[in-house]
């Protein structure tokens, strides 16, 4: 058995690494977080307001970006860009070797502009192939790759490309050269028994208790997606997914799922 | 005698990389050179057209971008992001390993905020520090660096920096590792003899022909800076500076410039 050396890959949302003050605490967490790691972040909140501010109007359908190519522009030059480089200058700051990606950068993740069904996405990308090995190279020596949620389609096109997706495919892809701990942060402290109350954290979950609770109704909503994926992450390989709050990154807190 | 592989280090300004068939035409012939690579581009046209579209003036001094903190959020998001991942996605396309960074990614260049003289610059960083390591190793890898004209100071803060700077400062550090020759792209097919003659392009300069052509008004005005610039790098260890149009590029054609 070869024993492989941990790995935590941390998913952001926007509204954290936007504003200054969050961004600065969250950095200094995931900077705490022992061994190689990996950070993915969203922009979607500074991508509307850019947009806004240049007359292009934000059109979501399921929670997910209409992207055109004006849109398409805004993204790249705001998770790309902005929202990338300030938190790779961020952390260079505090001592931790930041890299920014997006999939086009050394071809780490090639996705296809997704089939138009019912929704017209426009210039969304389907993630279709993950190049680990350089990245695992990089990762080895020490460097710490941010992936903006941009992919490209290896014929000269950025595309859109959802950060949890981001997330999910790196951390499949990284787990046959790490043993991947996949963290998802969102607003609450986990995966709640009960909605009303924040202490009320679900520690552990198995597909056989996920099943329990979704039977129960104790958990639906948006949230069964979410641990559908990371189930999926773990059949693929992910050693770990936990669900937990940005200021409990650093803390093994959370909704530790598992097989 | 160590004998170094050899590195074309290709600087490009904003024009030809921001319209979609120049750009297609450059990174074919980019594309063509053989060895290794790296490319650095502007994009100032792109930064004057959106902060124009956001009610932000572009103040120019000596053909230099007052830096307020507006304006570096928008280079920030045309060059790391706009152009630079363009660029990589385009290279990427046609084959070529591109990996786009800013001189916070990876750390590899960093630079001090111009301290205040006659001009308040703001934003604006004067190069202090090329950790070419990490670099010459991605290289030898066959990864592409491009280049954008960014650098950071190490304590959180991206600085705006000229391409020009970045691609001398670039290729003096890449000099320590590989046999480098720098092309600059402009214009014309070269320096020229005479400047209404397109054709009479000077094929060879040394520091004495400069002296002479200075000497004699042949070479003046802002060619005077970009040559002394080019001898500056020469002395640190470049083998070639070249001076060329963009189209000659592949070709070995324009003012070659050695000591």
């Amino acid at each position: 058995m070869v024993i492989m050396e941990k790995l935590t890959l941390v998913k952001v949302g926007g509204k954290i690494v936007e504003e200054a003050e969050s961004l600065k605490q969250l950095l200094a967490d995931f900077a705490k977080i022992d061994g190689y790691k990996v950070l993915v972040h969203g922009g979607g909140r500074s991508a509307t307001t850019l947009a806004a501010k240049l007359g292009i109007e934000s059109q979501m359908v399921n929670g997910r970006r209409i992207t055109d190519a004006e849109t398409l522009k805004v993204v790249t030059m705001v998770y790309g860009g902005l929202v990338n480089k300030q938190i790779v200058a961020g952390l260079q700051a505090i001592g931790v070797n930041a890299l920014g990606l997006t999939g086009a950068d050394l071809n780490y993740m090639r996705s296809e502009k997704r089939p138009v069904k019912d929704v017209d996405y426009g210039f969304v990308g389907d993630v279709k192939e993950v190049n680990a090995g350089i990245l695992s190279d990089l990762i080895a020596k020490g460097v710490v790759p941010v992936l903006a949620p941009l992919t490209h389609d290896k014929e000269g096109n950025l595309l859109n490309t959802n950060a949890d997706t981001i997330a999910g495919e790196a951390a499949k892809a990284l787990a046959k050269h790490f043993d991947v701990r996949l963290v998802y942060c969102f607003e609450k402290k986990g995966v709640l028994l009960n909605e009303n109350d924040d202490e009320s954290v679900i520690l552990k979950l198995t597909p056989t208790l996920f099943k329990k609770y979704v039977d129960e109704n104790v958990i639906n909503g948006g949230m069964i997606p979410k641990l559908e994926n990371s189930f999926e992450a773990l059949n693929a390989g992910v050693k770990q997914v936990v669900i937990t709050r940005a200021d409990f990154i650093h803390t093994g807190n959370g909704t530790t799922i598992s097989l």
